[in-house]
């Protein structure tokens, strides 16, 4: 696994930098030291790799974080907005994802994930009476989901990503009254140190 | 100016189809059956063209409208999530504002455009009293943006679009019960029904 992990990290830093086209099989094997060989053994070709760049997204966020419902899908995004501008990984899958088009590929798996896991938290909050009587948590998980892909691309080219939290606040402040019920809106946490708190 | 929109319609559908890199002037000069002086008349480069095809956007939705506050920024976008499936100038425009780590700049004028017409519809709905207490017009104006963005970029991998103006109307359902006042949410058309008449 940690050769797979080191081919994952170095294709991502050149995904990143160069794009799926300007990130060459030779670029990614210098970077990560290995042959060939030991590429093939884990990935078939270099759009395999782009698609397991791509997937690799929710495992860098969701394992880090305690809480539930509503707060948990607000910490999700808020610890998103962070990693986004620290992790060459995460921002390498957000372009591939983005750019599919220059690729010749299709692949709604990236955001499915996401809308999974938001829905799952959605549930949660719903059992709980967070949320205000219909709102389906599939909608409000694929809508999430939309608005992020959005901000971080609005955010990258307005500030290289450096008002992403910003963004992300301004989102749940907007969002929170329309889907939460009115004690709740007033109990989660939206704010710089709450990240700081989630960071750690 | 004819000419200008000519090099303009051919290019969109070139960036459209090939994106950036693929769509080569030749191409573009074949296309719009011109001579390479007809386009430096014009334009300065390919990277000047565009960029015209990315600021292209709001002429070819909003003069088509007569609404006013609110109902106008759903009407907005809704004939937007419309002209997306149908007019490949739009569709290039957009595909040209996603792509640009590709191209190498960093232009926030596209979004920020959007941005100044959907904060001056929320601005005229603020003075008519739509909005609730404490929505800000401009970051309403910025969320809707980035919405929009992310929606069709999930909605294009996804079902290839034809699923965008379902994407819109459940953003609005999700959204306008948080900002706008209840007598405005109950009065917003936001359906099939609304979006026929504005197609027309």
């Amino acid at each position: 696994m940690q050769t797979r992990r080191a081919i994952l990290r170095a294709a991502a830093e050149a995904f990143d930098e160069y794009g799926y086209a300007g990130a060459s099989i030779n670029l990614i094997l210098k970077r990560a030291g290995l042959t060939t060989g030991a590429l093939y053994f884990h990935f078939d070709s270099k759009e395999d790799l782009a698609h397991a760049v791509m997937n690799a997204q929710p495992d860098l966020i969701v394992p880090r974080l305690q809480s539930q419902g509503l707060q948990r899908l607000v910490d999700i995004t808020l610890l998103w907005s962070h990693m986004l501008q620290v992790d060459p990984l995460l921002r390498a899958a957000v372009r591939l994802t983005g750019e599919q088009a220059s690729m010749g590929t299709r692949d709604a798996t990236p955001y499915q994930s996401w809308v999974m896991i938001m829905s799952e938290c959605l549930r949660d909050a719903q059992d709980a009476n967070e949320l205000q009587a219909g709102v389906s948590p599939d909608e409000l998980g694929e809508f999430v989901t939309e608005a992020c892909t959005g901000m971080q691309m609005f955010s990258a080219v307005a500030s290289g990503r450096d008002d992403l939290s910003e963004r992300t606040m301004r989102m749940w402040r907007l969002l929170l009254p329309g889907v939460a019920v009115p004690a709740i809106v007033a109990r989660t946490e939206v704010s710089h140190d709450r990240l700081k708190l989630l960071v750690g």
